[in-house]
């Protein structure tokens, strides 16, 4: 079987000692980055782990090595930018990481994708259209509708919305786009393993709108498409009062709440802290998982950075991948 | 010193049930509500507890007993009313217990106030033009500026917008109104005995509005209230981002974190289980407490009901009049 490839990053930021740390539990996977950058994430974190060059992505590497795949056209001196700050350079070579691994996942030489942080500015710096991962992995692949889910051992939370001023985002809660989320999250969440997905939906307004009251999105928008998800077979439920629903999904009684603002899904997900919190991105023809959290410039270098979000981000890679081609 | 007075609630509601179980606890209190209602949850709860009536609030009561005082004009028969449904009846006599409470409070007859659940509608059949406490306890104490807080052994969460459609409520967060938030929660927390509150705002947009890019709301109204209130002595800090603040608080880094929104404040407090959030009314004249739930007419009249997050709200109310009056 294919192994998982995870890609290196911003070279500036702690992906690099992330994963140099996380490969010392021989999970079994291929990183894709810059060589001489890696080696040096092994120095700074005092690592015993041996690295090992490969020229394919999907060629065999020992068991309990650090396999790196470094893709043809990176950018020279990537190791001479000085780490925690924002260079071209490594946006350049965080970027060409991230296509490389996706052709090579398209070319049947990977099973999933775990990607390490990058910076925004330094993608932009760089000269990239793509605002973050999400967007170059949808147009790599193509295109197709995808939604964030953030998740870590309690909870799943998808959003239909996402990086918008909250006035932008009521803009965009309709009818459809709750419906795509839920069926995106459903397919998700079978391929995950869940094998009737209870899917809560969690209102917009407070007491979800408590009867037209406070608010109509839940009686004009959420509900019908939740009515149009059950008649496809969706276990779809709700609206619910956010303020209550998170709870009771960590109680047990659904497998994922759809959260119609980034603040509603994330709070509740973030709050017993950051540490193994997984973002995946549902929707794509391949698997992909991410650590909950950013390039950290201010500890990077120093050996500092927790490995655990990068670690339960390969893991459930790992186990969905397992489970999708199986 | 005078003692806490507690409302009975809404009749047919689990308020009569919860305040009996509580007094086993021997807090000290006097219920303010309708003897025969009472003895009815003394029987239904099973309960031990004598019922001595006392003919004004501050009466002496024998310590152990459930102390009532019946307030003059409660309506007749309000023990036959089934429980469980809503009634005018009930919704006029649970009115007229909030009343003659904070009369008794304003004549210095008790030194802080624990409500039990009233029912919206029960209120609204008996006439009453109030949505609920705040509002009018708020009216009967001159129409002072009032915010909710609620709280449980981690976090304090206090709000600047309710009970409103969440365009609304935008529409609402102005720098004034968060201005008197940070004012009216900086001097609520030092007579909870917080000596320097640490005052956190969240945000109201995603990443607070990341410089502008997710929305301007935190630039134009959220931080130039924060400037203001430190220039007034307040440690108000941020805005920070929604989804981590409250993490952040929930480690000790914050006193309390001002949210913009219910479900933003509310869904924190409640994500790790109800049972002993207590919500207060910031603002008024003299210390207000309630449980974090509402009458629970399903449940109403069979013992079940679990009085921990009255007990919470009896206890802070304790404590926070002790040091008020001391």
């Amino acid at each position: 079987m294919s192994r998982i490839l995870l890609t290196m990053g911003d070279a500036a930021g702690i992906g690099p000692e992330i994963l140099v740390k996380a490969a010392a539990q021989q999970l079994g996977g291929v990183v894709v980055g810059d060589v001489a950058v890696l080696r040096r994430a092994l120095q700074q974190c005092a690592s015993s782990v041996a690295l090992v060059q490969l020229d394919a992505p999907d060629e065999p590497a020992p068991p309990g090595a650090l396999a790196v795949w470094q893709p043809p056209g990176l950018p020279e001196g990537l190791v001479d930018e000085p780490q925690g700050v924002v260079s071209a350079r490594c946006g350049a070579a965080a970027a060409l990481c991230i296509e490389a691994a996706v052709r090579a996942l398209q070319a049947g030489q990977g099973r999933a994708l775990v990607t390490a942080p990058i910076h925004k500015e330094a993608l932009h710096a760089a000269g990239s259209p793509y605002p973050g991962h999400t967007e170059m992995l949808q147009q790599l692949a193509g295109g197709v509708p995808v939604r964030m889910m953030l998740a870590n051992a309690e909870l799943r939370v998808v959003l239909v919305t996402v990086h918008l001023a909250l006035r932008d985002a009521i803009e965009r809660i309709d009818s459809a786009n709750v419906l795509q989320t839920l069926q995106i999250s459903d397919r998700a969440l079978r391929c995950m393993g869940v094998a009737a997905p209870r899917i809560a939906v969690a209102g917009l307004n407070p007491h979800a709108g408590e009867g037209g009251l406070f608010g109509r999105e839940e009686i004009e928008q959420i509900a019908p498409a939740i009515e149009r998800a059950r008649a496809e077979g969706i276990d779809a439920r709700g609206p619910f009062a956010p303020d209550t629903v998170f709870m009771r999904a960590r109680q047990g009684e659904f497998d994922a709440v759809v959260a119609m603002t980034h603040d509603h899904g994330l709070i509740p997900v973030k709050y017993l802290g950051l540490d193994e919190g997984v973002n995946t991105t549902l929707g794509l023809p391949f698997v992909r998982t991410s650590p909950d959290h950013g390039t950290a410039f201010d500890i990077a270098g120093r050996g500092l950075a927790d490995a655990r979000s990068l670690l339960a981000a390969w893991r459930m890679a790992e186990a969905v991948s397992a489970l999708a081609t199986s």
